[in-house]
């Protein structure tokens, strides 16, 4: 798949607050497919002295369709969480989505509740100004 | 949405097997969005005398990528389901595939393990004699 249109600023706004890359793609083989999620990043924690490890799948939500679009992402999510836990790769796993997608979710409380429902953790972020706005866990 | 290439057939099977259709799509409004699923069907059921009512998303799976359309389908199948639970519709929904799709399915693990983890109920139909091969539950 080509990257998609927020890639990069959602990279930066990352590397901001000292996440650094470590695949870009990660690909993960696993019951006969083989997934490239978006990003895997770590960043040491000062408090624990330990790296953090978690992966990013980027979302622009640019298409016609703000709902086929969500029925895409959450599937996309739950297969990848799926896929990792078939390979007891212990990282979480982040959907990133810009802040103005985020708003339109906000909007409707079907998004809300579906991504809550399925435990879908999320990191926001304001692309003009390449800044992380939220995590949401 | 357009209907799917497989649409007629799938409707056509389910009618020769006693399944009568009663909404065609059927409309669900919650939280904010309005879902056409594609058919809601009937059929008296004799051992216990009454009508059973399911649901049933039809999806061809004729494009490019059979992975990415997997990622779509199995999120629309769990927003759907949540949608429904969320307006105390207690009916059954399942997602109907080709028999040449199940086959595909069939000879990489993860997309079974994928439909089973998340309880995907499935009619599976073959669609040049319009009948139905099997129901996995």
């Amino acid at each position: 798949m080509a990257k998609d249109t927020i890639h990069d600023a959602v990279k930066n706004a990352l590397e901001k607050e000292g996440w650094s890359v470590t695949d870009e793609p990660m690909m993960v083989r696993t019951g006969g497919v083989a997934l490239d999620m978006d990003l895997a990043v770590e960043k040491l924690m000062q408090a624990v002295k330990e790296n953090e490890r978690i992966i990013v799948e980027i979302k622009s939500f640019k298409g016609p369709s703000l709902i086929y679009e969500f029925h895409a992402a959450l599937g996309q999510y739950i297969n990848y969480r799926g896929a990792l836990s078939d390979e007891s790769i212990q990282l979480e796993i982040f959907l990133a989505v810009s802040a103005g997608t985020f708003r339109k979710f906000s909007r409707s409380e079907f998004y809300l509740r579906r991504m809550k429902e399925n435990n879908v953790k999320l990191v926001v972020v304001n692309i003009i100004e390449e800044i992380i706005v939220e995590w949401i866990k």
